[in-house]
């Protein structure tokens, strides 16, 4: 298991815009055999930032998502509206174990 | 719906006790009406990182959480672990919608 939380801050008048095409870009990499979980949340005080949680069902998921068609749509139709750089840390589960996530 | 991302950095020689400790908090945390899920990732690189996924089903849950034993219990347990205070940051949900997080 590999999960992937991705830090995103959006120009302010890109918010609904970036939900919209985030969503798309969730619903589609659901449908990946890799992809467990593609949630999108956002910050409660300052909804311009927003956290992706990916959950990919091995090591190498990550990579085929990146090689989606979906994902290069998402990427270009984001980047005008990024505040700044996005960040991505990859973690492990530690809890609950395999099962609990798939 | 309300998500809590937890950002926990730990004495290197506690890593495996907060993992127990805090495991156990998770699946008694479970238990709760109000708590959807209570994940806990540990960072790829850097085994003392963890993120705490706290996914409450209502804007008081978090609150009813912390008033539980269970909480104080691992509270008091991993508060000689920590190797600097921990951060909470509140989210809502922007996607899926809520009948995807229960």
């Amino acid at each position: 298991m590999r999960i992937v939380l991705v830090q995103v801050r959006v120009r302010p008048d890109a918010v609904a815009a970036f939900v919209e095409a985030s969503r798309a870009n969730a619903a589609a990499s659901l449908r990946e055999p890799g992809v467990a979980r593609f949630d999108i949340v956002q910050q409660a005080d300052d909804p311009t930032r927003f956290v992706l949680v990916e959950v990919y069902r091995d090591d190498e998921a990550p990579a085929r998502h990146k090689a989606t068609l979906h994902y290069a749509a998402w990427r270009d139709a984001v980047a005008p509206m990024m505040a700044e750089p996005r960040t991505g840390v990859a973690y492990t589960a530690a809890a609950p174990d395999l099962s609990g996530w798939a």
